[in-house]
């Protein structure tokens, strides 16, 4: 059972309980069918196909799914998104559940997609963070693609990102942290650093860091590291950016912005599930 | 095993996959202890001591972490919360997952509690809905209570709600799904009608309905509800519902009003985990 | 993975082992394929079709499973219920765990049945209780109602029901107890409460229960209930309730009577599974 | 996570839900302890004392269950069993998935023990089969030993059983049949033919049964059975079995009569948890 | 999820992790469809076709996989084995699962043929051991059959095997230890005692042990103990058993020479996939 | 629950079934504790201690093992590695599991040491592959460490390794896989091309490869490739590698060799534990 469907099963779990939808087995026999239109309800970038319709695969398997769009698609309000043919049981079962994924995946899609539009024409990327709701960091990283933005790591094992608290940990010495990371990770991983201070710039380049996170630094700060830096590493930028902020960074030079706001504090957009009369 | 250690379960593996956090095994040894303490960078209400402390015990059973406050506490931003005593790898393999659970809580808790202050000294209650991040349901609506707030119904189990796609399913027939919700549901559940016209309220309150739910109406609509019900069910709005209404609506008289918002959009407040010096 | 797939899961591991059915692996071919067919050894409403093909199903998908009547059918010794296509050593593996389902929940069936028979021409209900054989409630609640008795509560979250451990934990104020669950439980379930003494109802009353549960009282404590009662709330009595009381009890007016016997100690049906010869 | 927590873990969802006790949340504060003791109340031979303890741990590890008795132990009504010391919550919540485990193990024990009562004297051992409640095989078969009965066998994989069924599905030849059994089955497994003629005993001990099940056979066909094999290999009757009969067919001289009502049809025994005041 | 299910989504876990298969996510897109064939690189007995087809099926259920020949083949090198048709992710990202699967299982069948054809002739059966692959076991035992030798006991619960740990356990009185085997197994299994030294034999055959495992003796030890045993009970020996020694234990009659190397040691054999060109 | 509690439950739950250790249970009383040793066989590098611990700590939390050595120690035959004091069922019931495990760990780790001894005084580093047994992963990659080799990447999501078959999957243009992968992957994993022939590496350095893997070349196409290179990005050497011709690899000025051989093909090193009598 993959990461989605151990999501989607604690989703489901936890709206039908063991008791089930008491509504709809109430009023809705088991033996009937229906139809029902996923539809936006405003402007925006949509994605989260695959998990919206593993929704109804899960609940059941011959449920037939068909989608109109694919993710990463810019879609007006009222476009008609996916249409879905189950049981009414079925339908009303898992809505909530299906509508709870793909509203957040599109609320991130689309501020991933205003972020990487605001570095347009430049060669800096936006990149998520690994602050994602739990449970849904595969989606979320997805729904970042979709948008036209770029994946950080996905997690702490493909890649070493070195930051102040690994630094308190060890003791500090930036050179013996980038040397062990180096002789000790898993070959086909790179090495990032976090720097909250232009000379560790240094360290960071004789010790070897593939990448270098500026933590936090104004614009000045920033400009200063990619002077020091002349190429050399890739370097990020992260901590205070705003879509307003964006621009600036990237016309300084700096291969990379992340921001954790992409995920952690996009607004849910608003889609419907409408049932077909018979 | 319980939903919560589920959801932790699921966000730690998706965070550490198989091979870990390849950072801290490189730098740390896996003898070394510290300790690391939780505190706001902003005002807000806090949520999530239980899940905040349980990633640490789920990664290491004996790990010590001791709250100064409970939830719905109101911090202000530099409050200390908590302490944490560790392995050290723990505290850094930890750290991301129980950030993103307590983060979250007390974004809604905060969300909620502008919410319900919002109707103060009115009888009006301000609800959740189900509109939750996927496996975080008992969570958010922990928060919403830490804020002050009050919950809707849990699930799909726990409550009868006739919505449209209901009707539409059944064939349209208030007091015959009335009927049917009452005949067939387990005894102790209430039934709740969502209707869009206040000329349903006759059929609603004919058919037995406990509650009924105002859908998407303006405020002269509600009014007229309030009016006609006279008191003979609890009324509930739902729709196009803003801070910045919720004082009129309470003064109209309804008993609820529900915000999907307070779980779907409220944005994650910021904490920190800071690694003490050993 | 839904819980009737968990307690068949269950079931199929604590039959099979890891070793398997090592009779069959021993005499059967994996290729050869078999008819099998569920008939009744003797009178029973039948329950349990969805539980026995789902066996059946989870231990090859594509098993045919046709059955001939629906739950709720009243039949004969020697009828026909069901016919099953699949390989011989799916046959012979799942046939013990699906009749140890199907022969429990035909006994709960046809013991509700009786129980319901025995108040016809009242508006008393029989409900079931909670003391079902664990991991089977749901299973337990459908076989409930396939022999025409209703469902009390389904668990702890779809009703509040106050007993005396409560009050005993709380400290004994009725009232107090009904105003705690009416302002924190959500707000779609009713609120019962269980009495032992008629001198009780004023406190249910004025505290607004929906619904009181009269605990092991005998027939003149149940109709000074009833008459002081006097339709205020809704009456279930439960404790020493036998099918011969039940027509005497259902004449005092009482709502509701649960029996724990229907789920807890109903016989086990007599149906056999006879492979057809090839 | 062994058998029985995968059993207890789904009772305690099928009963908890997602959402919890909610009247035990509403009426009792989370840090309040408490004591409940569970005592008989009617005569019974104990079972359970494992499952039940269980069901407190899972709920809240630190939880203290101390018994008064073993299992096997022959109580009179009235008896003090156990106590738990917890918190309140846990004491709540756990109170009906413990009692239901409690209550029908100690129904099979106490009719485990008349079972072999009925044989005393002989060499005669009462058996169980595998017609247990889905989920609580082994809770079953542990019921039976404190009962002072014995186990056949566990599941499918603990030995070789050909009956009628598996006959017809390889043609019906009892020698080609126990050859294929002795040859391919693990080495440490027993050997044991159903048969429901005595014409079959030669082929059974031609081909080398290790015992013989006499399906169905009224007494002059066991005693026949029991003459003609003289010793050669263990006989074991089983259908139409009941507690009058037993005691005629031990002294007939068959080594094993097994009774499926044991575990099927054993009615659940009367306990209770009491709360003690504070 | 039987535990073939288990076993591989741990493996694909853990290959997988909750990012994917980055590679193959970059280069190839998610519709694109492909085939790939089996194929042996070296002489082998073949093993493993459900178990390799089985990853296929877990990853995208409608997978197709041919075997071109079945457990127990004898194959030359460069013989194809099957082929798959999948979407290319599928192919990609199942390969090393499914190889790794297959690989030991021809390993473990190639060697368990020549140790059974190094007693050829004889009576004497191989017999595999409980030493297998953590999560390997059912998988282990397929493949010793498909070699042509014979399993022993599957697990701790088909069979009572006393071994000297389990003497030191309970005080050392090999008599006393096969009456309680004998008294609470059930009762269809077999009871073998390990055995040390020949003088042990006369007390377990007075005590009824079925089978006698006679552990690291050498030649003249094994010939005394076949001579004073003399068909009274079944003989096993296993310890310091080589290829090379089996025909001479064989020779001396005794019924079985288990062998741990059959599943702990044996050599991975070389096949592999390969992708058709489109 | 992480990936070595679920692959220790399943050895568990293959090894005891849902019936236990049928032995243990009938001889051993659950009240009897015991002390046990473990010990080596022959000669070793030992690695293995946290799994070995794992599996009497899953079943019973409280049971104590100390190690006397840590993993990465290089032992004699003969000496004492752990202590471990628990109940006399959970050794006996634990033995087997524990002993699959490390014995396996120590094969590998042995082999490591072997392999990387063979290259000492050059750069070039002995590097595992993926080709372990399932589920095993993590423990076979941490047994290499503690034979003093390198782990390669843990799985498919930790590194891009642009083999024969993606090549062939999207239509073999090594520039535009390489371009692609460099895209699309996280920021933070390198890229890896498996080459046929020397006249590939321009191409690969062209497109940006970090790392190179030489498969299956003769030693003259090796030097050739080193030469070519000449630093620009670093050399793997896989396929075809023995311990007999690691030095001569190592000599020709490659980065890695990586051999499957490692994980694939450990014999497993003889430990036993053994229980102290009383």
């Amino acid at each position: 059972m993959d990461a989605l469907d151990r999501l989607i099963d604690l989703a489901l779990d936890e709206d039908l309980g063991a008791a089930g939808d008491v509504t709809t087995v109430a009023l809705v026999p088991p033996s009937a069918r229906g139809r029902a239109e996923l539809v936006t309800k405003e402007e925006m970038v949509f994605a989260g196909a695959e998990a919206f319709a593993r929704v109804f695969h899960r609940l059941e398997p011959g449920a037939s799914v068909e989608f109109r769009v694919v993710d990463g698609a810019q879609l007006a309000a009222g476009a008609l998104v996916a249409s879905v043919s189950a049981s009414l049981r079925t339908l009303l079962a898992g809505e909530r559940t299906a509508l709870n994924l793909v509203q957040r995946m599109c609320g991130i899609a689309t501020l991933a997609a205003k972020a990487q539009e605001a570095v347009r024409g430049t060669r800096c990327r936006v990149l998520d963070t690994r602050k994602t709701s739990p449970g849904m960091r595969a989606l979320s990283k997805l729904a970042v693609r979709a948008g036209g933005a770029f994946n950080h790591r996905f997690g702490l094992s493909d890649g070493v990102l070195i930051k102040d608290n690994h630094l308190v940990a060890m003791g500090g010495d930036i050179r013996e942290a980038l040397r062990l990371a180096r002789e000790k990770a898993p070959r086909l991983v790179k090495v990032e650093l976090e720097v909250t201070d232009v000379n560790q710039l240094e360290d960071a380049i004789a010790g070897g860091a593939d990448v270098v996170l500026l933590d936090n630094m104004n614009d000045a700060q920033v400009a200063e590291a990619v002077r020091r830096v002349h190429g050399r590493l890739q370097l990020e930028v992260s901590g205070g950016v705003t879509l307003e902020r964006l621009p600036k960074l990237a016309a300084l030079g700096v291969d990379f912005v992340s921001l954790g706001a992409l995920t952690h504090s996009a607004r849910a957009m608003d889609l419907s599930l409408e049932l077909l009369p018979a």
